[in-house]
């Protein structure tokens, strides 16, 4: 603890909030980067490819509907409205941070997709006969789904980094993320077809720890712009809701071809409804699609997405009142949109649910060749059995967990050195540091004056 | 009358609008009751069912591609964003009422969704082998359609219902449009794709009767609030957009696979083009998808649905004008958002443009196996012909604007006893009563009192 | 110039702005008009005819999956969220011209598309055997892209037209925008895809001329209108978003099935992110996918798309710092939303960029069957080879840019005339002139006002 404060004493020098020329030229030398990496690494995959005629021919695929891309499109769309407008607009409910709510989601998406297609193609793609990434639409889902645990991040600490610290927070959180997924999917041989645990576990952990180890205690002094006006809550609104609908698209965008994407959506549309039953809405109504996450895919039944949504409706609101409260008073964890819970919680109960349903799951109910379908039994993973594989799912859990936590504060600390431009903390929530803002509605009766100005003309 | 006039009376005892207690009380114990149904009643049908794999060897189907998911998924993103965002924002334009349009808008989706599933299920997909409905993504999309009808009722009576009158709405809705549903397409046999009878024509006077049976002869007292800001007006422009857009979704959502779904989409387009034509933004625009909801499907040629666009564009124009203060002055019907005019009578014209469409079918125009497929000449029906299809269609057309005012009047009375919470005259439209709101966007100004103070602090 | 002088003054009489009875006569005769030519012309092709069974049955179609409806649909729903939501919220960033940001595009967008139909079915789909247009869901999605580029005109004049004149604007833009389409891609066979070239280089360019005929020299009497305020910009990035989004659906929508469409969404993808990745939001975040349009569906590679994304991103924001004010100062062109910077210049880069590309098209990268599907030398084009194709694209740039200053300038001519209703310098910008606007925000305080009164009541 004096180690930690002795760090902390060091780290809280007077703070220089101008990223003019930081912001820029890091994006500048990181573009370059970039390209460069893309132009050694990144090649389309068959399916993309102007070969695909050849291709096509030789499989003796019947139809050019069957190309992946007529499965995938309409959910890759739909993930990306989630990750832009949903993601973007669901954070502009404070009165005077909704430049910097949709901007910043804008750059940490663009940014970290890029970077995203890199590290998962290199841990999952990476073509062994000629060292190359081969991309797909399915890469590009998978990297939305990347990006998305770093907003669930940003949503903890909205408001209070500079945006070449949200950069920096991207370019880690990406990098463990894919190891992160490289470990649970590949390695533990998890199922997270929605990302429970993931995405939404590890994202939300890392945001809380990054959130804990940036503490303010002097956040009150910014209080006047931490809270929302009419219109900007109209404005979450519209995020909230896209984020709402479109989470069957979600859990369903990368679950297998046929009856997985099927009952996948329909899960998670099932259980969205007893959330959204719950009015609460902006808060715990996004709580039931990351609580399904995992499971989507699997047999759930219809009632049992019911229960689920119904559980984490409460828990979730529940914890609005009295967690997160709780944690700024006492954990020193301020967490500027509830993410612990619309994410944390939901997530982990997702991760657990997820386990018992695989534990649970019976050729009864699957089908001999939907369990292996459903569970991925094939390869060297031929002679799993489904009480086992919900050891897998749980074990995975806990990957997620430290991934976030241990990650979030080692990322926390290097975000508390005082050379990343953010605000003090009374100028927290404010557009103002890093836009140029319009002149204030208030200004508009010139019109009016204007109306006086014409009359005395006609005179 | 007499009669009327004494109930009223009786109803008449002053409100008590308190709901903090009522409405999570009624939430919570009908969210038990409906888990318990989908526990019995509800299962994945073949497509989404893990049996898939094996079903799909005995079926001979030939690739995943094929499951029912991927010729209705993207229709149904697009109802539901219909449903959730087109509707919800559509009623935004009130300028202190925002909250509750999108949020009571979600209530009775998320409510009326569930509900749907069970009573359609009931009179339409009972599997009569093992006593369970089958549900797959054409019953989601039927369900969001039954839902789209209590949302058209809730346009009428906007601002003047306590959520927890909402639900009872709802719940009688839901009920009664599946009896009608089933009366009208599977009883009468007649055609309905885009739901001019069943959904617009059912769930416009349905919302219209409850509102004649709550007149508030002095609604007046609420005036202030019964009007919009030109900021609310651009939400409610979000709405009107989102809704119009995707008006050919809706129409082709659930029609037959193939050229069905195609035309009905390029019906609805057409026909929207003229209505878009007409400015009258928030109003007109979205009479004429409802006009072409019956006959979408049909032979109606290009220029028979831009015929129907044009005439119903006047007829709604018109509406705005003369009847809906007519209605309001002389028929004692407050219709908030003007329901009859976007739906009522467009859903009316587009009852007859379907009989008569149905009528005027021939062999020469559709082909004979087009025409069985489009009018469903199968099984008991395979002597029907086009002329008697009219006389069905008609028939339906009946059917339903019975059930709508019929019912409508039954569940008005029940919604007249004062035990609802429902606001007084003089404080309807008012978002404060059910909603925390923010402070007001005046108080902003802190932001420069703030800087005075900083500024202060540097001297 | 002394011609262009006394024009001037013959025109520059005092004007008429109203447009109450003008307007309406206009869209009546209008749309009776385009109902006839309907009625003579327009038909279904056979995907959407009910003669489809006999006709898959005859072309030996294995599914009804093969409708082109289920390859282009997604797509064209993207596509027409872009046209209206895109483009219409893009331009209401202004703080009172938000409802004709919205309205106008709509009344644009829905009387071009019928033109549109009709006129692109006379030059591209004409059945010789009967005389008839037949359409498709291709047919409309290619009416959205010509509308489109009426759109990216409209940009230019934002707020200086009135209605009857955008009517006219878009009448003459999309006649000329069928000449054109029909030249470039069926004469030069020149190929492009997401309309770099054909929509947005002609577009832009259109705008600009119409804008620098119609020179108003005392504009800044408009100044407290011509700019945003902090609600009306966050409106501004809904339409951003959507525009940006979905900008790979715009690319793909009409490419080959297959690959192309697949390639095409993952190279304006890569480069959108890249362009995102600038932050500068609502500028030049939509240049990317305007630049990579011709070549979407070529083997651009992926670091290709990134680069072209950089250069772009780049010369669009050096565009909005130096050549938007030089523009308006020394060249008289007054260019409300900086469609130079948007679609001008990044149209003219994508032209010659799919001109180098084409030019650089190899079989060893294409493969041979991919060469001819990807440039479709078929036909009379059979014996094409790349680098001529890359002279053909070039040519192709050449004459949309010649229809598109062409053109605008004798349709700007044509609008100067002063019977069109347009408004006086000192009033542009204004809703106040076409719509009946709500009372303002400030009148809201009533409220307290009435809570006083309650609390009086108490008392």
């Amino acid at each position: 603890m004096g180690c930690r404060q002795s760090f902390r004493q060091c780290c809280d020098r007077p703070k220089n909030t101008n990223v003019r020329i930081s912001l820029p030229a890091v994006c500048f030398v990181w573009q370059i980067v970039v390209i460069i990496l893309f132009g050694i690494f990144i090649r389309y995959d068959q399916e993309s490819d102007a070969h695909w005629a050849e291709y096509r021919k030789f499989q003796n695929i019947s139809s050019d509907i069957e190309n992946d891309f007529y499965f995938r499109y309409p959910s890759f769309q739909d993930v990306h409205v989630m990750i832009f407008v949903g993601f973007g607009f669901l954070m502009t409910f404070l009165k005077r941070y909704s430049f910097s709510a949709v901007g910043f989601n804008f750059l940490i998406a663009a940014f970290g997709l890029q970077w995203a297609l890199l590290m998962q193609g290199w841990f999952q793609s990476l073509d062994p006969m000629d060292g190359k990434i081969k991309i797909s639409m399915e890469s590009l889902i998978n990297a939305d789904f990347c990006v998305a645990s770093c907003l669930i991040a940003y949503g903890a600490v909205l408001g209070k980094l500079s945006p070449v610290q949200l950069m920096v927070m991207t370019l880690f959180g990406i990098t463990l993320y894919a190891v992160d997924e490289y470990i649970i999917l590949n390695l533990i041989h998890a199922r997270d077809a929605g990302g429970s645990m993931v995405i939404h576990t590890f994202g939300a952990y890392y945001g809380l720890s990054i959130s804990w180890m940036l503490y303010r205690p002097n956040l009150d002094q910014s209080k006047r712009l931490n809270g929302s006006v009419y219109h900007s809550d109209v404005f979450a609104m519209i995020g909230t809701l896209f984020l709402w609908m479109f989470w069957p698209s979600f859990n369903s965008a990368i679950t297998d071809h046929g009856d997985g994407q099927h009952r996948a959506a329909i899960n998670t549309y099932l259980l969205d409804m007893v959330i959204g039953h719950m009015v609460h809405i902006q808060n715990s109504t996004l709580a039931g699609g990351v609580a399904v996450g995992t499971a989507a895919e699997f047999m759930l039944m219809p009632y049992g997405s019911l229960i689920i949504g119904f559980c984490c409706g409460i828990i979730s609101t529940l914890g609005y009142i009295y967690i997160t409260p709780f944690m700024e008073k006492y954990l020193k964890i301020q967490d500027t949109c509830g993410i612990h819970n619309l994410h944390a919680m939901p997530g982990v109960i997702g991760g657990i649910v997820g386990a018992v349903t695989a534990a649970a799951a019976s050729e009864g109910v699957y089908g001999k060749a939907g369990l292996i379908n459903t569970f991925d039994f094939t390869g060297k993973w031929k002679d799993m059995v489904p009480s086992r594989q919900g050891g897998h799912q749980a074990a995975g859990l806990c990957v997620a967990l430290c991934f976030g936590v241990g990650g979030g504060i080692i990322v926390g600390c290097i975000l508390r050195m005082p050379i990343w431009g953010d605000a003090p903390d009374d100028n927290c929530f404010d557009d103002e540091l890093y836009w140029e803002l319009p002149e204030d509605e208030e200004s508009i009766p010139p019109i009016l004056e204007d109306n006086n100005h014409m009359r005395n003309r006609d005179v």
